[in-house]
């Protein structure tokens, strides 16, 4: 389709500014569609491990905790992921797992409303937020109710005192979908509850401002759009306002006031350090730290405008070449996150006849094809060569040849 | 000292079999006596970390999930440790930090012992085991009573059937003093209690032994004597009979029994993957899985034989070289680690003065110097050399420089 290849031409121009491909190590011949499960690999990060391994590791030793500041690393870390989440200092540190940092929220979040009963979550949501929230609410007394993020606000209204906190994602991890944060949030604390939002899938990728919209607690990973490589450690941000009340069920020396003076008894670091627990993978965090600088100078904002184009024109090329595909990915760009998901019976088939011709996508149970668009390293032009894949593989039923039927353990 | 150096000579040749310092990258001219706080590097471990940036991440992005592994990285890892520890395959994970495995086995305790109120711990324990230690039994309805390992045998027997567990380190942090495990773990099972071993301050240098001595949970870090790098994963161990009733308070995906059916309610898996809880940092627990290659061929027993001819030279060159110096460890074998702790008024500087002779140990408040005896990197002609920078120190009373004085942040 010639005029889609004119098209994806003169919006690569228009988005010049923001096409930061250099700033990555991407293998050749490959569209990866898949930085919302594992971002790639961006430049200097290799060069930062090998320094943390051979110098500060190998011949440093135990004075790199002070000589490098290993030990400021979770706070400076996370204050750099609070720029891109619209928090400002001192109310992000870069520590756990999204699960464990869920946990110590759903906990303290139950602790700072004594005496409300419910915490509401999305049925939808990644399955990790479900069974850390229902665990960590059981234990401390209260129930789950799963309420659709369409229907939070109403249902907020209906709990009023008993509501003690919703615990939603910004972004649907198989929809796509781009829910309403700042209305949820006003709505739940119209009646006195807490919000706690999972940033998983847009932290990096799209304006979540959480100050501006008085979020209280908000999760994250750092190995999606963030880039900073497989596993790395996820974040918690905790405002400023919550912090002195924000009782870490996990009580462990990182998060102390004086952790090297040893003392017998847990007292709290002030501010956000608190959310800490134990001493942080450094390889992985350090990692982490590099990864961010293939933000330095990009505005959120721009990013954002660059991943609406993209899956914009993903949309434009899949109703041109695929009509009838069923597009699960909510057309408005105001109610989309950074990926577009496509309903196919075959989903898990079709993406591996996409990765056999290079187009990285992922399979979300139980019919999903999760094509996830990262805004600095993915041009139009990747968009479009996706879509023509995408549309060989459909018209040719090549998802039907036998070798991309059987499932692996990790899909 | 002539006969020191004479008698050094003869215990290298006598321990030539055991000397791994060619296994590691250690910094010329530098005694490093901190490998009980952060491991030195590993041969190989660079290179493994190099390749897993490179190649598995950079190349080979999401695919690595299966092509390397990834996902089975925490069991393969934690059986490694297990060889390390006396634990049959399928009883060790790698996951998260010793203080959030501690929260979990704590939890998890309470639960399998309902009924029964109390959990004892050292009153002198590493910070986070009493701080994590306190606060989940707090949560589980639990109260803690402090009691010295040298009394918990006692306390067990008059508390009976209401010691839900106990709680304890195998070495002191300051002292080193190793501690009885196989008594004080009958002494607990006897009233029908279970135990909880950390082994920050064993796994890799001493027998532990945890099937042997029908351990039930125990803890420990990958960064002292496994070498695995700053902040390295943690472990867990869960002896079988109890992994069905192992019930993991934070309940993350991970730990899931069928993870990517994405399925709304938590199952926990079969065996010990039920101690994993979110995604882990797979560069620090890569390069903890290449570190653990040190190991391959040795037993842990003649490492412990070397390890106790290391601090027993040690603790001889103290005695005719600084005669009247408090050794705070225990100088009977079966009783200390792998560490010799000294009393110092002025410990702090001491520690700072021997660093600037190129002999790295480190400081433990309020007045203890202590020196961690790596026995894989190290040699009895290291330990003559420490023993005679700490001599040329104290007996110059070079600690008083005012240089020594300052303190840092992290010492």
């Amino acid at each position: 389709m010639p005029a889609l290849h004119e098209r994806a031409r003169i919006l690569d121009d228009e988005h010049a500014g923001t096409d930061l491909r250099g700033r990555f190590r991407l293998p050749a011949g490959v569209v990866y569609l898949d930085g919302n499960s594992l971002g790639a690999l961006p430049a200097g990060v290799a060069e930062t491990v090998a320094d943390v391994v051979h110098r500060q590791w190998g011949s440093r030793l135990i004075e790199s905790w002070n000589e490098s500041d290993w030990w400021g690393a979770p706070t400076r870390v996370g204050d750099r992921i609070g720029r891109l989440v619209g928090a400002a200092e001192g109310q992000v540190v870069c520590t756990d797992s999204t699960s464990v940092n869920l946990y110590k929220s759903v906990v303290a979040a139950a602790r700072m409303r004594p005496g409300r009963r419910v915490v509401i979550t999305d049925p939808a949501s990644f399955p990790t937020d479900l069974y850390v929230t229902e665990a960590a609410a059981r234990d401390a007394g209260l129930t789950v109710e799963r309420v659709s993020p369409a229907d939070a606000a109403a249902r907020a209204a209906e709990l009023g005192a008993d509501l003690a906190l919703a615990s939603y994602s910004s972004v649907d991890y198989r929809t796509g979908e781009l829910w309403d944060l700042p209305a949820l949030t006003r709505a739940v604390h119209d009646v006195g509850a807490l919000v706690c939002w999972d940033l998983c899938h847009s932290a990096g990728v799209l304006e979540v401002d959480l100050d501006a919209h008085d979020v209280d607690l908000a999760v994250g990973c750092g190995y999606k759009y963030l880039n900073g490589g497989p596993g790395a450690p996820a974040f918690l941000y905790v405002a400023r306002r919550h912090q002195d009340a924000f009782d870490n069920p996990i009580a462990g020396w990182n998060g102390h006031a004086t952790p090297f003076a040893m003392a017998p008894d847990y007292v709290p670091a002030p501010g956000i350090s608190r959310g800490r627990v134990g001493t942080p993978p450094l390889l992985s965090m350090l990692a982490l730290e590099a990864a961010l600088s293939a933000y330095d100078g990009e505005s959120v904002a721009d990013l954002r405008a660059r991943s609406l184009s993209l899956t914009g024109f993903f949309l434009e090329c899949v109703d041109a070449m695929l009509p009838g595909t069923e597009v699960v990915t909510p057309r408005e760009p105001e109610r989309r996150g950074s990926q577009v998901s496509l309903r196919h019976p075959d989903a898990y088939a079709v993406v591996q006849a996409l990765i056999a011709r290079g187009v990285v996508g992922d399979f979300r149970e139980p019919d999903i094809v999760r094509l996830g668009f990262a805004p600095m390293y993915l041009t139009h032009g990747d968009v479009l060569r996706a879509a023509e894949h995408l549309h060989a593989v459909v018209e040719d039923r090549e998802h039907e040849d036998p070798r991309f039927a059987a499932r692996s353990t990790v899909t």
